[in-house]
């Protein structure tokens, strides 16, 4: 399996060779793949080369195996809930199959949560393109094609929005500490020929302050039942500014962020890396030696500050929490792709 | 004339020989030196370089010198009214003095301008520690002994406050674009021994959220008559958060940083930088060729989300028009240093 190694870019366009399911995990680990979505469909392909490699032994032992696989990939990043939610369901589509077709059904499991996660992008670039006003556009992170399936989730929209000619430019946090919006968000829209601006984080305020900003669209790590969403740090601070001045505060997520067994935000576990992110960038060391760091990788937005979440089976608008009941009750009735990948077990 | 180039701490200590008044400037422009307070004291021995060239021409000569000195000096950064005002305090000096005078009245004024800053702080620390609720403070850029005269203004107030066992821990915001806080603040904390941690600017809002924080204190470039303050780029979020979670938020600067001929916040040039700082990291390149940014280096704060401003006269309370009008008030009577420094004019 080969993968785009994004820790090098946009410098160098690098792929990483992986042949096993920790390999995988490894990779997630260190961000060399990021973004919620596509954490989870690296996950899925990582428990697939697992059943490739232990393809011929018999299916207690492959299970087992999987099992494994799936405990290394799901605990390699805390976060987003795409990554235990794609190992989940890939476990029981094995789970459910016969001696023989255990190795069939993951892989085509992985491959489905790769087509699902494409084809929601597509979906939520549509509903939010129609929604988001005219107008220049601020977004931090990285939620394009480096993120998600297809196109991303909250850049997904932008760029549908930029087609449709309602979005004039994309001011860009660069995002601290690993610099996601300059090195890739840029890359992205560069490629693509959408004008676009790089900022400080801090930044980000006197840009809403002075009328700069029709809206902030941001994708999601997690998002719990009530509505709070876990995503890049930074982005509850802009979230808080942008109701500030009455900027309208888009959150644009698959339904595989969503995590309705967690009932609000605290619940959420919130990873924290390495102090040496915070304290240089690409080997360039900016803080003195003997210098320490708390460097949380997430934030939560509480509910009350979303104007409205943007998934693929549409926009979720305030009180947050009814609507995703709603969507959570419509598991029983549904029995298809939306009912699995909402289930809180 | 030696300064520390401060570009290239906390690696390397090197100096900087400065024989001209344009040569401050350019260290001033180039933030080789930095610090509303300590560039309005290197352009103080800016024009001090500038009478010791001239020396031995005629009066009228001499004066004209000086006022094109000025104008270089006061012209290289926009935002600290510091720099400005000691460049005209150092003007009517010479203009008071006699033939033979000039040179040594504004050698003198040079040497008070710096002085007063220094005593400046120490009361500012003493009238900041008093107030300044004990346990963790968050601070952003560097507002220490490399801006200020002395030990600083909000960082002055802090090294005072741990000194009487008030500060615990000190949470530094890293301050993109130049980083002044895991560079300079670091350095300065870690010499002291002042146990401290670096954050991603982003970071901030989830250390407020979870209550990390006792008090924010910050300085100030520049404060306008209403008591709305311009400071580092991403004070004003900061502000706006910590108000949200009922942490206290207080400014410190000396009177020299007061401009009360600007009404409110939006009187206040913001200085606009380079665009590479933000494209890059410490030499490291981080966003693809093309790029291109924003970099507005200051913000605005309004007065109504300051908890209190802490002067070398004292400390004032919201609000802060009221108590700056009767600052601005008594320098009627006071004949005074804190009279001339508030003049408007």
């Amino acid at each position: 399996m080969y993968l785009l190694d994004q820790r090098f870019l946009p410098h160098q366009v690098r792929y990483l060779k992986l042949g096993s399911a920790a390999e995988v995990a490894e990779a997630i680990r260190s961000m060399a793949v990021r973004g919620a979505p596509l954490i989870g469909v690296a996950a899925a392909y990582g428990m697939a080369l697992a059943a490739l490699a232990a393809a011929g032994r018999d299916r207690d032992e492959l299970l087992a195996e999987l099992e494994e696989a799936g405990r290394v990939l799901a605990s390699s990043r805390p976060t987003a809930v795409n990554l235990a939610r794609a190992v989940e369901r890939v476990l029981e589509e094995a789970r459910r199959a016969g001696e023989d077709g255990v190795v069939g059904r993951v892989l085509a499991c992985a491959r489905r949560i790769e087509q699902e996660e494409e084809e929601a992008s597509r979906r939520m670039a549509r509903h939010g393109a129609n929604i988001l006003p005219s107008g220049p556009v601020l977004t931090i992170c990285n939620t394009g094609s480096l993120a998600a399936g297809g196109e991303g989730t909250a850049l997904g929209v932008i760029l549908e929005a930029w087609r449709m000619g309602k979005v004039t430019e994309v001011l860009v946090l660069e995002t601290r500490p690993l610099l996601q919006g300059s090195r890739l968000t840029a890359w992205e829209l560069g490629m693509r020929g959408v004008p676009y601006r790089v900022l400080a984080d801090g930044a980000a305020g006197l840009a809403l302050c002075r009328g700069m900003v029709s809206s902030v669209v941001v994708g999601a790590d997690r998002i719990s039942a009530s509505g709070d969403v876990a995503n890049k740090v930074g982005t509850y601070p802009l979230a808080v500014v942008a109701r500030r001045h009455g900027v309208p505060f888009y959150v644009v997520a698959p339904t595989s962020t969503l995590d309705l067994a967690s009932p609000a935000g605290e619940a959420i576990p919130i990873e924290e890396r390495g102090e040496e992110e915070v304290l240089g960038f690409a080997g360039a060391r900016a803080a003195p030696e003997g210098a320490r760091a708390w460097n949380p990788a997430f934030d939560i937005t509480p509910a009350e500050l979303v104007s409205a979440l943007i998934t693929e089976v549409g926009v979720i608008s305030p009180p947050l929490s009814q609507g995703l009941a709603a969507l959570g009750g419509s598991r029983v009735q549904e029995k298809g792709r939306l009912g699995a990948r909402l289930a809180p077990e």
